[in-house]
């Protein structure tokens, strides 16, 4: 189909895309990490701080927002944009994969899923349909439709029905999409009238599911499509290949998002397969955990070597926690358990992250990005160097 | 004494003052309200922040900083504002207070205070020369000498005994500083040549014990005065008129720091009795609960009426909080437990409590301070509005 999506491809290097996708509230550099923030807030730092950092887009999550506080309390403030006083774009995930990972005493049907809240127990139930209610309601720029999460490792059959299922509910939610967008359902807030609508292929680590998925997908017809179902545990050589042999399948005109991946060596490998979006946890929950990650591989400031260490966490980098702070005193208030400890930390993360997504996008246009890649991955399987405390 | 301390007296109103106090890393405009950075960091938020939002001065503890990450380190890092890369003026509390609220099994004799760590039961101790030795390690640019704080209520014997071994302790720390100063401890670092020593008046709630302590103190002689011992659970009525009492025998040519205060209320009272600098948790613990301090009084966002009220905390406030954010986002991060609840909770309170100070100084110059206090307290005391959520 063709949705209002503007995709413009504006370099290419190798399968390396270098893309400019333009939606209801902005425009996104494309190959793009998108810092999550489940629960309308990107977790560590404030909106103020994500926008200073660069981030084009935040993903958000219909499973949390849909639990607390509410999409019906979202749309009421005006929807998620509002709420959030963040003037961006967002995307939606569907609440698919929570659902599987999260939500306790969980029924599922060809009708949708019924479950427990993880806050409160309370009886919930998402379908295909509700799903899409639930995220015209947040008004994102993205919606995500509601897909089966089969968990990893899984035998082909059971990952063969739930492929098939998610396209039986792919319909379902395009079809209630296109209702809502077409004034039929009036009873469903819309905040956001450019919303769009994303696909998501399913099939595990089996091509031959890969295959039928995409097929399945592009049938049903969504304005991009997402690769979902990686990133869930299996070797990162498999992700690599089924993530590789799913985009090149997926249209070339179309933005594709490869859902959960990754640390920074997932990013470049995936980018140099084609894929041009991305969204992790890695960043900011790592940095409430004290990992940093530099471009000599990732740093764990509690080790007590840092103690005495007057360097900032990466040398090389121009963050504002790098340009103000030594690993010494990170380290400090690590230990002492301050809540700065956090924001310093995701503040420097995410930054990382956005930032080795703007010289992929640089290295793109020059068309230098299999050397960039080459020397980040050598660079960055170094580790810290031995230093004297 | 005639100590470096450069304290000009730029417009006086009633008992009110409006100072400038130069100190070894900058200039602190009194009537001045010290952040609390227990640990090197004020919690909830960066020193980035901290710094936007106007402090002059952030008061950091003894106590806290010895037992970690330790003087010694802090004084190979090159102090405590190479160690935090905070540029402006810092002030240390001496321990005094903290030990005698935190720590454990503890021994007070003449000697000092022997007790158990509150992190890991070590046994420490703690006299009036080496918590001057340890904040020279620090090189805050104002050190406090050490003190016993007895807690409240308390008999007028136990009081008095405490205050004249304080006096006591006094000249043992004076003395421990001088000799610092002097060259004559050469293995105590003193990253801050600068740094300037003030006295702490003890007494509790009896007036004559106060007047003792005062002359006492006096004579020892430090180049600018706190009065310690209130602010700990008695009647704020009785703590104004202690304070009061006590801050019209201080020399008025120096500083008078009203130690641990207080409210936005106990700020206003106080300044009215001649006192200039002042430092308490409450803006920042109470924004990590959820209650910002607005010009119609303190506010619990966690409250079922804010869910859906798209005002910003204080509509008259100029904060980042407020100038982004709703009360309902703000609700909804504070039920989520979200870590940028503590964020923009804490931005806002110190805004709220530096901003307060602003508008103090300006109505001093102005010669308006009592109108301006009548007024604040008016609205202060009218409570939130009733709304319609």
């Amino acid at each position: 189909m063709d949705g209002p999506l503007a995709f413009d491809l504006v370099a290419r290097d190798g399968l390396a895309r270098r893309g400019r996708l333009t939606l209801a509230h902005g425009v996104v550099d494309t190959p793009a990490f998108m810092p999550v923030g489940t629960r309308a807030a990107v977790k560590g730092i404030t909106l103020d701080q994500v926008e200073a950092l660069g981030a084009d887009i935040v993903l958000a999550n219909t499973y949390h927002l849909h639990l607390r506080p509410g999409d019906d309390l979202i749309a009421r403030a005006g929807g998620l944009h509002a709420f959030m006083h963040w003037k961006r774009a967002l995307l939606t995930d569907s609440g698919g994969y929570q659902v599987f990972s999260l939500a306790t005493r969980r029924v599922l049907s060809e009708d949708g899923v019924v479950f427990r809240s993880h806050l409160d127990g309370a009886e919930c139930r998402l379908t295909p349909e509700s799903a899409i209610e639930i995220q015209s309601r947040l008004g994102a720029d993205v919606a995500m439709m509601f897909d089966e999460c089969p968990s990893w490792p899984a035998e082909e059959p059971a990952v063969a029905a739930a492929m098939q299922r998610t396209l039986r509910w792919a319909r379902r939610g395009r079809d209630r999409f296109e209702a809502i967008v077409g004034g039929a359902v009036p009873d469903v807030a819309r905040p956001t009238p450019g919303q769009v609508l994303f696909g998501i292929v399913q099939g595990g680590t089996f091509k031959g599911l890969r295959d039928a998925s995409v097929r399945g997908t592009l049938d049903v017809g969504f304005e991009a499509y997402a690769i979902g179902g990686l990133s869930v545990g299996e070797p990162v050589d498999l992700m690599y290949e089924v993530a590789g042999h799913t985009a090149a399948q997926l249209p070339d005109a179309r933005p594709r998002y490869l859902m959960g991946a990754g640390t920074p060596v997932d990013l470049l490998e995936s980018v140099a397969r084609g894929l041009d979006l991305f969204d992790c946890v890695l960043p900011t929950r790592n940095a409430r955990n004290g990992q940093l990650f530099t471009r000599q591989g990732p740093l764990s400031i509690k080790n007590a070597r840092y103690a005495l260490d007057t360097l900032p966490p990466d040398p090389a980098c121009a963050c504002p926690t790098c340009k103000r702070h030594s690993r010494a005193y990170l380290r400090h208030l690590f230990m002492a358990g301050e809540i700065s400890a956090s924001i310093l930390n995701t503040v420097h993360n995410l930054y990382f992250y956005l930032d080795t997504m703007r010289s992929i996008r640089k290295a793109i246009e020059f068309g230098t990005f299999e050397a960039f890649k080459n020397e980040f991955l050598d660079t960055y399987s170094l580790g810290q160097p031995e230093r004297d405390a």
